[in-house]
């Protein structure tokens, strides 16, 4: 073959004898059959494509552009989170594509495959969905939270473990003697199921039977809480319990509220701990309850430099930052 | 000259000796000094340049994607907003580029020039800055509630002046006799400062005497509200008044709690209705006060539909969305 002349996908389409999107596949690593896999692969080699030039986008294709999906914006935590990749995106010259996914797992596909396009310069993913078998290999793609089984994509997550642990022994240190765990969870595997494995590891370290709501979210949520918290009534009118560790801020204003309707209050006959650190407006002021804070700005920064790595460092399969604890008017004052 | 040959902004710059940056300016309705403005105009006539097929963009020059430009996505509001505007763009194959602007006006200028560069098809724009002077003429751009005095801007907006009579009369059908108002306002002209007019109008049609505070927005403001309300105690510890329609949900929830620290409770001791009709968490449920709400996924769509004019209908000034009351928890409920 002539020398000079650099061979597109179609010519493979063409060598290989197949449809230009079996190419394509194959390129960007989704699977086809066997066979149309083989006749792809032979062709390549025989023009000496360049697979990489193609797939990964060469500096001078870059969009400058950087494509977020995340659920939606309304829930406080991912409006936070936008905001915060939004603003690390801009700081280094691209600009943020936006996708509420609403969990909708085609329409997330369909973003992901603008990475393989090259119509954009990398994304970020913040997803329940069942995608796993759907993300292209390759494509400059951070998860945060989630973990996917079949495939290898670099993670960035709070330190989740700690968390738990921090939670426990901080609702010890301001004298509880009986802290709970209550969590609703997705089915899918994600850095956020170890708040409850920090839970447990607490309660084995300082001798405490764990007690503990740990079951998949669903709509009848508040009132299977209501029944579990119901059920830890003595026949007295205390509590079987004086702290509450929830797995989310979430869930730890919607237990503030069953305790309020059933005649408690936090912090005086109870002390209730979330997970997040979101507050009421956004800004500073006003958690929803004491909470195991996400670095959520440090974070941002960390999925864009991940993503962009622009120093070209090895990129770790996952990384964790350190969380904080910060009062929410449903803990007690330290020192007092 | 050659009949076959478009002419180019570099061919305009070269005949009318000015640089090329001065051609876009003209073209695009940025100011530049008259003898540059008339050398432009000259060099565009005697070339037959085509001003609008270069300004506007053809069909197939569309990115197919919408810019919007808001402070940021962690206020309730703006973070419900944001959530319907990606929506609404997708619904219609459009992708969404967000600006989290902060309210910087540099940042805000920059992301108006995509639209002049034919980078975006269409800004919607929720704006606090001085960017009257930069905005270019003739741009896609949608305002939401802001008024810019010096450009013809199409703009999208809730019923202010209805919503602020609807608050008044829902608090006197609830019982109240003495309805308060409560306005921190930012210093730019807007729909929004139509809710006063609406209570004022309000209160003359219902014979009351009208009493508010109106006062620019500042660090202060928490302090300002509760020395207005620490005014109104009568020496025998009851309220001068009896309701409260706050500017906007985020000052009805600071009421109410300025309100639970002074010892009053509402709606026992006084009735409170926001503007906005924003939730905790984003959902349906658990509004933070009982509120006149906007019509968020209407007004999305309504601001997109306004950008793409896909049926070339003349385009509205301004086009208002009717806003309804809903309880919140600070309102006594109806036929109670």
């Amino acid at each position: 073959m002539n020398k000079n002349y650099a061979p597109t996908m179609k010519d493979v389409a063409r060598e290989a004898d197949v449809a230009l999107g079996t190419v394509s596949k194959v390129v960007n690593g989704i699977p086809v059959g066997p066979v149309y896999k083989k006749k792809v692969e032979q062709a390549i080699a025989a023009l000496g494509y360049e697979v990489n030039t193609y797939a990964r986008g060469l500096k001078t294709q870059r969009t400058k552009t950087i494509t977020l999906i995340i659920p939606d914006t309304k829930n406080p935590f991912y409006a936070a989170f936008t905001y915060h990749i939004e603003s690390a995106t801009y700081k280094r010259g691209y600009k943020l594509i936006l996708c509420c996914s609403n969990s909708s797992p085609e329409k997330e596909i369909e973003y992901l495959s603008l990475a393989s396009q090259n119509k954009t310069d990398g994304i970020i993913a913040l997803t329940y969905s069942d995608i796993g078998d759907y993300i292209p290999a390759g494509i400059p793609l951070v998860a945060f939270d989630r973990y996917f089984e079949n495939a290898a994509i670099p993670r960035v997550s709070s330190d989740n473990f700690s968390g738990g642990i921090l939670a426990v022994n901080k609702l010890l240190e301001l004298g509880c003697k009986k802290p709970i765990f209550v969590r609703l969870h997705s089915r899918f595997p994600g850095e956020t199921d170890k708040r409850m494995q920090g839970y447990l590891e607490a309660c084995k370290k300082q001798n405490l039977v764990p007690d503990y709501l740990n079951e998949l979210d669903c709509d009848d949520a508040r009132n299977r809480i209501k029944q579990f918290i119901s059920n830890r009534i003595n026949p007295d009118g205390t509590l079987g319990f004086d702290g509450v560790f929830a797995n989310t801020d979430y869930h730890g204003y919607m237990i503030l509220k069953i305790l309020q309707e059933l005649g408690y209050q936090a912090p005086a006959d109870v002390q209730i701990i979330g997970f997040d650190g979101i507050s009421k407006f956004g800004g500073e002021e006003d958690l929803f309850v004491s909470s195991i804070c996400q670095p959520i700005p440090e974070l941002a920064e960390l999925c864009i430099d991940t993503i962009l790595n622009e120093d070209n460092r090895v990129i770790p399969s996952l990384s964790l930052l350190p969380v904080y604890y910060r009062w929410g008017g449903t803990t007690k004052k330290e020192n007092q």
